[in-house]
């Protein structure tokens, strides 16, 4: 029901995904009447898209908390509970990122041995993806956190590669660069056998592809991510205005349309869409807030892949293998 | 005598730096006599550069410590040391940015009233230009350090901006958002009626040009340039993939080649290069280890902008007229 463009985008991207995969269903979980007023819910398949009647919802701007405490009857807190209820394997939201992660915890429980879910990412990279987390659930991390981050990225990065290496973002390589946070979970991350750890890297290597996970703490990954945003955005303005100064230009834009537009969707957000909230017991994906159809569909892609590839239960197995503990 | 590339690009800098401003002269701190020995240094004005001989340098991956201990014959100390001799008006240096923080500090010292100088640099934005500070020079800031970065931003920016908008870098924009750190100093701009405060700012508006100044923590400040230039140079490679990729695409690239000059040119490190470590009692500029010539003189260019605006006895009136004290 919320995103900056409202429930239009999620009924069109659960058609496109289910006439995608033969292997989906999709709840629709909002404001029945209203959904059942809209257009575009009239030409569904209502066998494989059904409705789950939601009387209140969580606004964009509203404090986490609050929603927490006053919104068991929003669309947000249904969608989660339905997955304690056994009646979906996922749930993917573009609302209130906080609101959703504060009832992720409360609702689905934090995985034992973790201290802390993390919010990851694959972003496009030369070759390939890497993954980057935490985006932005913990503004402070300590040291056990970040090691804990780097073993769900291994998890996560896993499905595509064998033993993906694992780089922890710091201003500098050299062993005196960094807070004392990220010295320690250096050494940390240096000592786990499980991970091929290839050091510190830079945030100007992040798109080099040499690394497939990077760790964060949610401060750091979340400057990243945007700054990596912004970038993108004043380059590509840039671009536009380059293709139309004169007719020659416009000439050229012509040309080299049809390859601009491939590139363009290659490095498309929406092609990046869906970040998942890592920790939790279930699997919980948010889309961007203003996820058009096709990158609300690519965050249910991220959503069913990790019900098929089972990550929750594969991150829980590997905390109860070799717990990490709090040193203090 | 250092940086990436060598003195070659310091001495062709120099060339065109007096050549381009009559009201410059140049001294080269270096070995004397490989600098004779350089066939560029045969060809320049005598006149208007000369050498300072300097038997020892400091190396680009030296410990700053190590460097600010041993290194009182190095180019870089005797450059610095030339301004309290008042042989200069500004020492710039492509050299170990760590090591000419820590000669900076020691031997220029920090203006009274000032915790910590700040590494400050100009980023091209939608219009004109933003500083951002601090870029890494200090891993961990009170809100005290931030506001006087403020401060310090302010001065820097007001040659060009009679009254220019500061922001406080954040992950969000709402008042839960941040580090204690962050809320603290966002109270102490707000109340600051020196300054134009325009509260918080995300790391993806860096670019729109909204704030005049930026004010983050040196991790921070890191973070976000890094990530530009990565993002900026990925985003490069890309689009010169794409005029390769058929005859087509070569001929759009032919048409439209002067204007994608013109755009690279004005997105180009080069134009932006020379960080100000700002809060230090004379002009000191470091220039990109990776410096090239064209790259080189804009960081002496930003060394003798500062030195004609008299920023550092700007900085010194400020702190004195209205001190920032640290509560603790």
């Amino acid at each position: 029901m919320s995103g900056d463009l409202g429930p239009r985008v999620a009924i069109s991207a659960a058609q496109k995904f289910t006439a995608t995969f033969a292997d989906v269903d999709v709840i629709l979980v909002g404001n029945e009447q209203q959904l059942l007023a809209s257009s575009s819910v009239k030409k569904l398949s209502r066998q494989r898209i059904s409705i789950l009647n939601a009387t209140d919802l969580v606004a964009m701007d509203e404090d986490p908390l609050h929603a927490l405490r006053h919104k068991k009857n929003s669309s947000m807190w249904l969608a989660i509970e339905s997955l304690n209820k056994n009646l979906a394997d996922a749930c993917v939201s573009a609302g209130n990122t906080g609101a959703l992660l504060a009832m992720g915890k409360y609702l689905l429980k934090t995985i034992p041995g973790l201290e802390r879910p993390a919010i990851c990412k694959a972003m496009p990279v030369e070759q390939g993806q890497t993954y980057l987390l935490d985006l932005g659930a913990n503004t402070n991390c300590t040291p056990e956190n970040l090691h804990q981050f780097a073993v769900m990225g291994k998890i996560l990065a896993s499905a595509t590669n064998s033993n993906p290496r694992i780089g922890l973002l710091n201003i500098g390589t050299e062993a005196t660069k960094g807070t004392d946070v990220i010295k320690t979970a250096q050494e940390l991350l240096q000592n786990d056998s499980r991970l091929n750890f290839g050091g510190y890297i830079e945030a100007n290597k992040i798109f080099t592809g040499e690394m497939d996970v990077i760790v964060c703490d949610g401060f750091h990954g979340n400057i990243a991510l945007k700054t990596c945003e912004g970038t993108a955005r004043f380059i590509a303005k840039k671009i536009q205005a380059t293709f139309k100064q004169n007719w020659l230009a416009r000439l050229a834009a012509i040309i080299i349309w049809p390859l601009l537009k491939q590139l363009r969707n290659e490095l498309n957000p929406s092609m990046y869409n869906g970040a998942s909230f890592l920790g939790l017991q279930k699997v919980l994906v948010k889309s961007h807030g203003n996820s058009n159809k096709k990158a609300f569909v690519q965050a249910l892609i991220v959503a069913r892949e990790q019900v098929i590839q089972n990550v929750p239960a594969r991150i829980q197995a590997e905390f109860l293998a070799q717990p990490i503990f709090h040193q203090q």
